[in-house]
């Protein structure tokens, strides 16, 4: 069995059947010639890269893991050359600008290729992964000549970037940051502290790391708007992008994590390192935060690369293993017991893999195509899409990673005892997935984020742009009698999540911990309700076409529809009840009494 | 900060406070002369061996691991010699009879020993409580030589025992089992087959293992009918316990797992290894069965144990950690920001594993006691206890592993992206905690024991024999005013109780799927219920004493109460409709539509 196919029908749903991607591409500036044609292609193209090439290196790069030794770190083996044959495919350049040596295709279709590379091999993906972090950073705020030296290597894949903003007692709380820039004559900046959690920070794929810092003026306000933003690369180049030397920095050692284990995670040492300034003084975080949806788009894709990858280990497992036989008689009377497929808890397993996988997919690509609208949409207003894909992204990044946590344990669980065992994989599928509810921000930061920033600091506006759509949608079906079964309880709960959120608020404005002691619940509660949305629709075209010749593909997304509606959704019924249960059970107990 | 801390005064609490330790222990026989003088010292000096001993070793044993050389296990540094000092301290004989050597003390304070020995470090923990299975299997079944022989030997901790079920196609499915046992001449037996999962199967901690066995006799019928239980120690004993010949049986391989490194998890190959009948003649199953109950809690403690570290560790972590201010206004404004404990959701989450390690404490305990009565209880007819027992017991295997998981996994979210890292000790405590929903019968597995073998085969009197105590406890309290808030949602959660599984019952009756398809979700209702009365009777405790001079440990049991029912019990509300949702949803969908 490969260690992974790349779910191409799955995927050719979501983007044709359910989002109409080829009209969408129309609305976006340069995109015009994008066909199904090219699009399919790429798809295919991608899946043989993924599939031969990075997957076979996932097990392998965990075991191996990134070695350090005396600041040089080198990746596990074959990664290198894996990339390599990564860079001369062309696949960095595929959604950067034309101007810059790109392919000027959508982002959406960049995260497409994120999520077959990312379920192929999390942590070989991530190198390619923190570089396009950076080239954003350039894009949307570097002057003419940083483009020009760094962002066309950086497009062409042969350097690789980072983000660096993390220190050892400032992670969530960035206005804590202390690494300095002093200004230098020549214009640039001494670069002086120390970072850590810098991802793909030193490694042995790329000629050139290109290091997008966080740092202070020596005049700098205190706190987070005190902060700047500065390009420092590892080897300082001349403008015709020739390498020079070896700037002032150095990676000081990479963490032993839970997972992860073949993507470097640094602790990088800034000691007097030239440094650039990216826009204005003090405006760092701003220009950081202005591409922070599609970076956290990005982490979100990992919950769903786990939960595939999950689903379809242990689904082939559950096919084969035999044990026991059902409560209802032998299914395989010829063998010595039933493969476990057969029993009703492993498909309980399964089917809440599928829902969530499936689920997360309809979400996260939806909001990525908010996101090309938002980018590069060709029609003038776009407030709309922006305001949808502020409001969804916190949702997709916890709640997709939340549940393909959940998922890819899910999937350990059907190997039983095996499970536990480092050959199968699945245990590593956990462990990887692990850190996509701590990183980019964590599923507590996250919902603070929905609930107080998105949600109630807009009056509920925000909240509105999307359950409009959700009224509308029910509406149109609530009455036919095939799709009652989705649309009344998804209608309820649309209703209900704005009571929820007016409780919320209300409460609120006489003390502001109840923001916080809601926030989480409020969170996957909407992730729930977004999700029933999605399976509505999947649901929707299911029905039309079960009785195409791809009648199974069809009618396993119904089932599956129907079994998220009936098994997954009534956790609303708990959050329900706890996002109304106030603060005061959180915070009445004095710390002495924990 | 030391590494763990043993709760002893969270223990008392519920041995004295909750369960009457000391009455408890007059109905026992033989054990009249136990007091409390006499369990304090015990608790005193087994905290001693693991603040001191064994918890400095757990980090350094998951780091190194055991390792295999040519059959030889070694176990990580200092195992071999906390192991010693245990055996030297006398612990090994604690609860076993004083005729084979032991002390006599109840089983329950054996259970109290394997949590705080488990919490410290449970891949050490598991080396003596592998003996243990092994030693109750020669206590209940074994011939008198056979005790004479190997229990005295086991009981002095000098030789370990194994547990040997699993083989390479069948874990759940022991029927399957093909392992061969051949009648000698000399009335022993030639055993030929291969285990796998064999926890401590070998090592260097003890002169010699002593293996149970199951396997099949030649004319054995097939299925679980036809396997009968052998001792197979590795070194031939005289019958004075001198160590004769090496037996045929090897380590073949130690397996690469997720977490529990120190545990040597074993491939032992029988190649005609001289084993002795236990036991009659293909009842093996029946006489390993016998002590499956508190095998099981056994299991149960990991969760508990799990949920403690975490617990302690990001309890200490989050007063520490300072990141952002409180919504409510700064807390400790001469610092650069506040302890992170001031945010209501990190609150919620040590309040969560607060709530499940107590309760899960107090659920595990209560069924030791009433084990011990089964066991050895006094006063004639024990058949209360022993259904009680029956029905807790895969209650609290599987809810408190799942939550002690759950736990685990809070504890290192408090940590954010440090959690991640392996120096705090917090990702290994999830990695060791995973497999505990897996061994010694899965969470299905023990769904399924509890709706099928305990609820329904017995018509509902096993579930009556817990209900009814509900029942009692919140008639006399329903009207008390301080306890109104925990006596009236118990009241309506064990009605309904009751209700969920006449549906289920009656639902079976036309399709047995109905069973597996309700079972997960059931036991874990039945969790969620048998914990709410125990916080309801550790709040009554509270609230008497919430004067004393222990006034914030008193008032931290009674917000955690709160906290319980406002914020974990909800959760009911989503289980009492998927339990009821019924088969169709998982059976309906064609195995090719997965």
């Amino acid at each position: 069995m490969s260690e992974y196919q790349v779910p191409i029908r799955d995927i050719q749903f979501v983007l044709y059947e359910l989002l109409d991607y080829e009209n969408h591409c129309k609305k976006l500036a340069n995109a015009d010639e994008i066909n199904r044609e090219l699009v399919d292609a790429v798809l295919e193209e991608g899946a043989k890269f993924c599939e031969q090439v990075i997957a076979p290196l996932n097990r392998s790069g965990d075991e191996q893991g990134c070695s350090f030794n005396d600041g040089v770190v080198t990746t596990p083996e074959g990664f290198k050359s894996a990339y390599q044959q990564y860079v001369d495919g062309g696949w960095p350049s595929m959604c950067h600008s034309t101007e810059h040596g790109g392919q000027g295709l959508p982002e959406s279709l960049g995260n497409v290729l994120s999520e077959i590379t990312g379920t192929a091999n999390w942590s070989w993906a991530m190198y390619p992964g923190l570089s396009h972090g950076a080239m954003k950073t350039l894009e949307l705020h570097g002057t003419e000549e940083q483009k020009q030296t760094y962002l066309s290597k950086l497009v062409e894949g042969v350097w690789t970037g980072t983000m660096c903003l993390t220190e050892a007692h400032c992670g969530t709380d960035l206005g804590l940051l202390k690494t300095k820039a002093e200004p230098r004559e020549d214009g640039s900046y001494a670069i002086h502290g120390s970072k850590i959690f810098i991802s793909a920070g030193e490694h042995d794929m790329a000629e050139n790391i290109v290091h997008i810092v966080l740092a202070r003026l020596p005049d700098a306000p205190e706190g987070t708007k005190g902060i700047s933003l500065f390009v420092v690369p590892k080897f300082l180049p001349s403008k015709d992008g020739q390498l020079g030397e070896r700037n002032k920095l150095s990676c000081g050692s990479i963490e032993h994590k839970m997972g992860i284990h073949g993507n470097a995670t640094c602790v990088l040492n800034f000691d007097g390192a030239s440094g650039f300034l990216i826009g204005p003084p003090n405006r760092g975080l701003h220009c950081m935060f202005t591409f922070m949806n599609t970076a956290r788009l990005g982490t979100a894709i990992q919950g769903l690369a786990h939960g595939e990858l999950g689903y379809q280990k242990s689904l082939a497992y559950t096919r084969e293993r035999l044990q026991m036989r059902a409560l209802s008689g032998a299914k395989a009377p010829d063998k010595p017991a039933d493969p476990i497929i057969v029993h009703p808890d492993v498909r309980r397993m399964l089917l809440s893999q599928k829902a969530f996988t499936e689920g997360g997919r309809m979400l996260i690509y939806y909001a990525a195509l908010l996101a090309d609208i938002e980018q590069q949409g060709s029609s003038g207003d776009n407030s709309e899409e922006a305001d949808l894909l502020a409001l969804l992204t916190p949702v997709a990044k916890a709640f997709v990673t939340e549940t393909g946590f959940e998922s890819a344990n899910l999937a350990l669980q059907c190997f039983g005892g095996h499970g536990y065992i480092r050959e199968w994989g699945v245990e590593q599928n956990v462990r990887d997935a692990r850190i996509s509810m701590l990183y980019e921000g964590t599923t507590g930061i996250q919902a603070l984020d929905l609930l107080g920033r998105k949600v109630l600091m807009s009056q509920g506006e925000l909240l509105k742009r999307f359950t409009k759509i959700i009224h509308k949608y029910c509406k149109a079906h609530i009455e036919n009698n095939t799709l009652e079964e989705f649309a009344v309880p998804l209608s309820k709960l649309n209703t209900e999540w704005g009571e929820l959120t007016l409780h919320v608020g209300m409460a609120a404005m006489n003390d502001p911990e109840e923001v916080g002691a809601a926030a989480v619940d409020y969170l996957m509660y909407s992730g729930y309700v977004a999700l029933a949305y999605f399976w509505a629709r999947a649901a929707e075209i299911a029905l039309q076409k079960s009785e195409s010749a791809e009648k199974d593909f069809y009618l396993g997304k119904l089932k599956t529809a129907r079994f998220y509606y009936q098994r997954i959704l009534p956790r609303t019924r708990a959050l329900a009840v706890t996002i109304k249960s106030g603060a005061a059970n959180l915070m009445d107990i004095e710390e002495e009494q924990f």
